[in-house]
């Protein structure tokens, strides 16, 4: 064991919940005295058919998914579900409107475009704009799906509210880096989709939540395993699922129904956020971009006034234990990734981290 | 612990090295004093990417991989492979040729004539039929590529060599259930792939090695993560890797090393398989129905010639300890499966239980 406490502020792959990996760790060459680990188990056997079933209604719980929705595992994150999306969803000549408030979004707008007209329905062209109210956004009524970003991970910027857009349009969103971070009205989805290695588990792991409706063949030529239908009709065992990713995301799902679900996540990581936001708002010494009205509560983006102490900020953080704390490399700055597993004692590390930064060098 | 010995026959998600295991668990929760796990480092720091590359390079020496050869990690497994290989190597209107001995290489061929037009270029119908010389395979002088699977895992049937086609032609080989399991002469090869649940790793990654000048985009309109070129490019990172699954495979691949690497797993391999198709020819209770000039080492499949006591014998057999035997879905009978991981006193293990169980039903 490390002797000093370490918090592990990276964007992603992220910390895990320590009871999480601590039960892993115990049950790993042997798991419930079956003599093998779950990674030696067949997908198709008895053991590891209940292991993703209770995943599965774990999940379905904590987001309380209505009737008439699939749940799916695949692999290929998030990224692959920026083509995915549309090759399911929409034909080659079908309108898609995109909103693009941040860097994944401008990514999963820039695929979609090699499969569909995909069109910019609101852009902000940086984390400072607040983003514009959905009135405003330009929505073709015969849009075959409006696709957002509920949080930019790398600008910071979060939707603090499902997006009211007609109900007949689907609406697509990358929950990536803030699924099961708060309640969601699933009901006012389309489709659904986040990579695992936020709030969910390890990479390599995608979750998609989608309507029934959805899972029809709207174009010919897309492959097998980039069909929803494909996936929902097999349970997610067209071929072999990223087995233990599976499971351990069943155990994050089993800790996070202990913590009380996500009403008392919601709360947690409010509060978390607010401290952290409290502290650099009190502060001339430090900046935070994002207008309050759509400041991320899982990826703090802050800058120091003094540009030039960044690195020294960095290499100090990392001397107290406070890890992965630098910007993306597309934007520069200070990011501090506060999702579920991130306890608050983490955050006040950080928050006085910042007090006694800003003593020595302001 | 489970109190007695486990040995776990599964074809895959298959046993794992119980060293391999053991490390895994060891640092599962603290890497190296780093004081977080594996899977909460970001694929992009200075720590992930040393696991990564040492892995790469471990692969690269244990196969011997020549110059102008790329290695990836990527997701979706084999059967992802079946649609990319084609969309990156064929166009439209290009013929693939595909040589079918058994199931696996039935499904790539299906999956294959949606994008190009796949020809059979050798078909055997059923695993007792001995596959043809390749000097009777119908190969098209223009073919986009050659595809043929060298270990079929359901039907256990065994290229015993690398099958001599004109060099201009690249060979496209799914050797999921095969790799490592002995030396192969990648420079034969234009591309190969496999799923890493056998001899690999853990499900949830696959392994790409693919010839460099084939690295071209020969068609649009393909995702972003189907195109090789876009991983090569990007070392496998283009969005985040399954981290752990790699990391995992790397510690495999060090196991391999240090076990004499593949020309000593060969020679394991072949005592193995020997020992137990020798248990079932000497022996008018079982009956091994593939050729012995394609025998497979690493899937040996066996029925019992009274085929009413096969749920006993798989019964009978689990409660000896020697799980997961059991045949197929589609084809039924028994299954052995002896990847790398599984050690010699398994297979005495069964050839033992084999002739317990004739003594007591034969």
């Amino acid at each position: 064991m490390s002797p000093r406490a370490i918090h592990n502020f990276s964007a992603g792959p992220a910390m895990l919940p320590k009871a999480v990996l601590e039960r892993a760790q115990a049950e790993l060459v042997d798991w419930q005295g079956r003599g093998i680990s779950v990674m030696e188990m067949s997908h198709r056997g008895a053991d590891f058919t209940a292991i993703a079933e209770k995943a599965t209604n774990n999940l379905k719980e904590l987001l309380d998914v209505p009737d008439g929705y699939s749940v799916l595992f695949l692999q290929g994150g998030a990224t692959l579900q920026f083509s995915m999306a549309v090759l399911n969803l929409a034909k080659q000549d079908s309108i898609a409107d995109y909103v693009v408030t941040g860097s994944w979004g401008r990514k999963a707008h820039a695929e979609a475009r090699r499969f569909c007209e995909a069109r910019i329905a609101a852009l902000t062209q940086r984390p400072s704009e607040p983003i514009p109210d959905v009135s405003q956004w330009s929505i073709s009524p015969e849009a075959a799906f409006v696709h957002y970003t509920p949080n930019e991970t790398i600008d910071g910027v979060e939707f603090h509210d499902v997006p009211d857009i007609p109900p007949s349009i689907p609406l697509v969103a990358d929950f990536s880096s803030s699924i099961l971070s708060r309640p969601v009205d699933v009901s006012r989805f389309g489709l659904i989709y986040a990579g695992a290695q936020k709030n969910i588990g390890p990479a390599g792991l995608t979750v998609v939540i989608i309507r029934d409706d959805l899972l029809s063949e709207v174009r010919s030529g897309v492959p097998d395993l980039m069909t929803y239908r494909v996936h929902a009709a097999s349970g997610s065992m067209k071929n072999t699922p990223p087995t233990f990713a599976w499971y351990l995301a069943g155990l994050v799902f089993e800790w996070l129904i202990e913590q009380g679900g996500l009403a008392a996540m919601a709360i947690r990581n409010q509060e978390k956020a607010e401290r952290l936001y409290r502290a650099l708002d009190q502060s001339d010494f430090y900046t935070a971009p994002v207008p309050s009205t759509c400041r991320s509560r899982m990826n703090v983006v802050f800058r120091l006034v003094d540009a030039d102490l960044e690195s020294t900020f960095l290499q100090e953080a990392e001397g107290a234990g406070l890890m992965a704390l630098k910007g993306h490399r597309s934007v520069g700055g200070i990011r501090a990734s506060l999702y579920n597993a991130m306890p608050l004692a983490g955050v006040e590390a950080l928050v006085e981290f910042l007090g006694a930064f800003e003593a020595r060098y302001g």
